[in-house]
Parts: C-alpha cells; structure tokens; sequence
C-alpha cells in the first residue's frame, strides 16, 4: 500500500514505465531534439480533414506507437488515462472511440502528462489493473484558433507568448518489471496569484510549480541536490526566471542549477522564433517521453522531478476578464542503472 | 488489493460514501424531487456576474454542505476528483483554487459524478490518502450557451432534447468506517455508433449504459435481480426506451423492471415542458447525492448499480458534423442495512 506522507504519495509496489513514445510535429522536429522522437509529421493535418482530427490522429499514431514496442494490442490495456487542451477533451475521446478499452478522460490542462502518470500509478498500486496506458496530445493550429485567433489572421503575438507544441506522448505503465521507477508523486492544488494575461502563461504557472517543487521535496526530506534535473513542463523563459527566483524567495531553495523546462528544450527559441518557448501537454509530453525517459534508461539521468504545469483557463474565462488559476502535478522518476 | 474481474473491478478494503450532499437550481427545485435536495437557489447567478461563475459557485457551495454535514474543513481532505461540462472544465478549477488541496480534474462529460467516485476509490484502495471528495456540477444557462444557442435567442428545442440540469452533487469516501459500500466499478470503454444528432443525446449514450451494464454484470456473475435499481444518469426517455430494447436484443438481459434514470426522475416531464427529460453532469449527481444515497442509507434500497453516461461531443465536433462517442462508467452501490 502507497504511504502518504505531508501530502505527497510514496508507492509501496515497483510501478515502472516500460516502454515510451512520443511524435512531433514539423516545428519540433526542426528543433534540437529531432533525433529523440520517434516520428516527424509533415503534414498538420495528418491526413485528416481538420486540425481536431489530426490532433486526435496524433494521440492514436502515438499509443500505437507505444504499443507496438511493447509487442502489444491496444485491448490488452487494461486502462488508458488520457486528456488535451481541445474543449471537452475531443483529441482522446476521438482518438479512443470503438478501441474496447477502458478510459478514464483528465483534464488538467499542460499538465495532463503527469497528471495521468499519477492516477496510473493510483491504478496499478490499487490493483484495478495490471498495466495501463498514461497519455496526452497537443496540436499548435487547433490550440491556436480555439485559445488566440485562426491561424489564418495572422496576428502578432506578444514576446512572452508561448507556441504550442504538437506532439503527443504516451507512457506504458506496469508493476514489477524492469523500467523506469515512478517512486513518488504529488497531486497539485490550484494555485491563482490574479494573473490575467494569457499570452504570459509561464509566470501564470510559476507560482504553482514553485509550491509543488518545494512541497514535494519538503514532504520527503529531498533537495535539489538529490535530482539529476527537476524538469518543468512548459514554463517558458519567462516563467523558467520566475520559478527559480520564487523557489528561493518563498522557501529559500536554489533550485536554479538543476531546473530544466521542456518549453525551453524542444525549439531553438531565438531561431524558430517561438517567443518565450514552448508549451501545451504536448510539450512535456514529447520531452519527457524522449529525451528524459531515454537518459533515465541508458543511466545518463538516475533521478529526475517531472512536473507538468497547467493553466486552467478557458477562452470563455478569458473574455469574461477573470484571472488564471494554474495546477502542477509531479512525479519522481529513477533510472534503470 | 483489489480484484480485476474480467473488465470490472472488485475492491478489497471497505470503501464507504459517508456523507453527499446535493444543491440545484430553481427549476429542479419544482420538480418532484424538491423535498430531497440540501438547497434549491432561485438566482441562476447564484449572486456571480456570469452563468459560468455562478456554476462554480453552486459546486463550491455543494462541497462546503458536504463538509459541513462531515464536520470537516477542505484542508481535512486529501484531494478532490471533480469535472464539469464547461470547456476547459472552468467551474471545477475555479471552484477549488486557492483551497490548498489537491485536485484531480477530470472530464467525463455527463459520466463525471461515476467517474470521480472509480477515481477516488483507486486512490482509497492504493492507499494515497485517507479520504476523498468526488464531485461534479452543471448549469442550464452556461451549458444551453455553450453548446447550442444563448438563451436569449429563444431557440425551441427539438422533442428528443434534453434539459441541462442546474445542479451539483458531491460524495466524501472513507475507508473502513461506516457507510454505503462502493462494492465494485467498472471504467467505462468508448463507443460510437454513428449518431450526429447532438439534440439526441439519450439515443447517443445508450448503446454506452447498454454496454457497461451487461458486461458488468457478466463480468461479476450478476443479474437485475440482483439490484433494486440500475441507474442510468440521463439517458431521458428516449435513451431509456433504447437501452432496454438494446439490452434485451444484444445481450438478451431484460433491465426494464429496474432501470430508473435520473433524467427522467428529476422533472415533471410533461408540466415542466422539458421535452425527452433532463442531462448534464449535475442530473445524476444530485439525484445520486440526495434521493438514492438516502434510500440506500435507511434501507429502503439494499444495492443499486449506478451508472452515468456522458456524450462526449463538443460545439467544435458538432460544427464539423462528426458522430458523438459516448461513455458509461458504473459503480455497484449497497445500503448500510
């Protein structure tokens, strides 16, 4: 049985990742991590007649990707844990229609990637299951038209936007095998410091990362010292600043030299002009299922702090001039070696 | 541990509903299920600026009964699973925010209030913490302007169509204490059979119900006679006709004797002129937290099998002329007596 402890979550039972996946899009495929996913689209659309629909394609090319290096049929899952960003969460109830497999839909908006990995690991360490599936998809055109403005006005955006990532990853998660240990994990609480700003959302998100970070470490009696890297999801350059500058002004820790942000590692900023960098449950969901797992796995990397970030705005809340109440969900992961 | 039956899930340690609680709006409150509900508001606003906040409110309200009655503060609780119709899921996050608890946001559509307790029982049975509140809300006025025309307009409704429920229901989980005993669940798989018609819902859904009850039920060697009722959530009366026949003709099972749907408990259909009956996440939350958890309380009722289905369309999928992919999740319910 897991052990709480403060409010974060230890497991009792081996709760590994087995095998991972992850696809981009045009963009991340032109940035510097091209050579970790596993596969580039060309095409936004993916063949499909809409952006939704591609985004949706995106998710399912994804999982099956996943289970294909895990030599497995989509109805041997007993479960999949999925959300994006589309309203009403379309991309997964797409991607997921007439599969006969059991869905649980999330929604915590980019933080939907550990938000997943964290009712997986509920799941299996419950025993309602022997594996399930943790996923989520990001699409830059349909987030665009549904948050901002259609693609096809042109508009200019402000220096700290961030672009939405397309991509999707997915993890496989099983209990005492060989993988990727989830060692610990810590539901986030919704976190509002009045930002109203939605082309600003990394210092939007600062504030809750900062909690979780320090909450987390401070539970377990951790430091930064004990993480290879505490990788945040999609803070930006702007909210990347804010968080190290918080974690040491609210709980004086310097989390500076081991903070990595997957909004800062997937496009070369300055010359793929993406502003303030990445984002989107994409986002973190590519990085973490590539480079991250991959150096968790070759030894590179033993001990990392995942926590995916989310602003849970809508385009409504926007419009009605309410502030940005923002969520970060976080999980420990260690390496094979 | 807990049992995985077939696609099911039987839980081992004694996960009870201690206390629940449900609020709703005016119209519900003239329905035949008035004397039942903890409040019955008469502002739409709820004393909010807009529709959208005025349904966050009525869903932080419910939980502040809920804690009431259990004689707790929310900082008592070790996280909250909750969803809600709304794009981006706005009324769960801003209901929460700033309450130093964890959420787990959730999207299920109408399907929310089973999917939260499945959730918070994983988490109980795993043991990431001692207790959980599961919740869920909807509102006419937002839903009608998000999904089909502002009210403003005075659109009339087709005869299949359902009415949004105003309404919030919540549930506190414990574990080993006295209560009514979550026995079992099962997540729900997505199916789509092709329907476009997003004026009939009921119709959608119910080859979802149809699916999870008969498995269900198969899965653990059960039949109806073995419960008082099998909810359905807001199948309305269109759906709940269909179900029956589909239940009788796919799995020959005849469910009719004690199938009861929410949506259609929840209204005088014919005076209150709601056409095919009620929907949204709120009709089965509130009619669950009130009317049957009472009955399963004092005995009246022994076991029921509860099951909410949510249709899992959105204004952008509707536009786009795609079918709606459905969803059921259920959970077996039994009486303190």
């Amino acid at each position: 049985m897991a052990k709480r402890v403060g409010k974060s979550i230890i497991y009792d039972k081996k709760i590994v990742i087995t095998h991972y996946a992850a696809q981009v899009g045009k963009t991340e495929g032109e940035g510097p991590l091209k050579d970790e996913f596993d596969k580039i689209y060309e095409d936004s659309y993916l063949g499909e007649s809409s952006w939704e629909l591609g985004e949706s394609k995106l998710l399912e090319n994804t999982v099956n990707c996943l289970l294909a290096k895990a030599k497995m049929v989509i109805k041997d899952i007993d479960c999949i844990f999925s959300g994006d960003l589309l309203s009403q969460c379309i991309s997964s109830s797409f991607a997921f229609r007439d599969k006969c497999v059991p869905v649980v839909g999330l929604y915590g908006a980019c933080s939907t990637m550990a938000l997943s990995l964290i009712n997986g690991c509920n799941f299996l360490e419950a025993g309602s299951g022997s594996n399930a599936v943790c996923a989520t998809v990001s699409h830059f055109c349909s987030s665009e038209r549904q948050f901002r403005f259609p693609l096809q006005y042109g508009s200019i955006r402000t220096p700290t936007s961030q672009r939405t990532v397309t991509g999707s990853g997915a993890s496989l998660l099983k209990c005492d095998c060989d993988g990727i240990k989830i060692y610990a994990s810590k539901i986030g609480e919704i976190v509002d410091f009045g930002i109203k700003d939605s082309n600003n959302m990394g210092a939007s998100m600062a504030p809750a990362a900062c909690r979780t970070i320090c909450e987390f470490m401070s539970d377990l009696n951790m430091e930064p010292s004990d993480f290879d890297c505490i990788v945040t999801g999609d803070l930006g350059i702007v909210g990347s600043e804010l968080l190290c500058e918080l974690a040491q002004k609210e709980y004086s820790v310097d989390i500076s030299s081991v903070h990595r942000d997957c909004g800062k590692m997937i496009y070369y900023i300055k010359e793929q002009d993406v502003h303030s960098g990445g984002s989107g449950c994409g986002c973190s969901a590519s990085v973490l299922n590539s480079y991250f797992l991959k150096r968790l796995e070759n030894g590179e990397l033993k001990r990392i702090m995942f926590v995916a970030t989310g602003a849970l705005l809508s385009p409504t809340t926007v419009k009605q001039q309410q502030t940005i109440p923002c969520i970060a969900h976080a999980v420990i992961l260690e390496g094979l070696k």
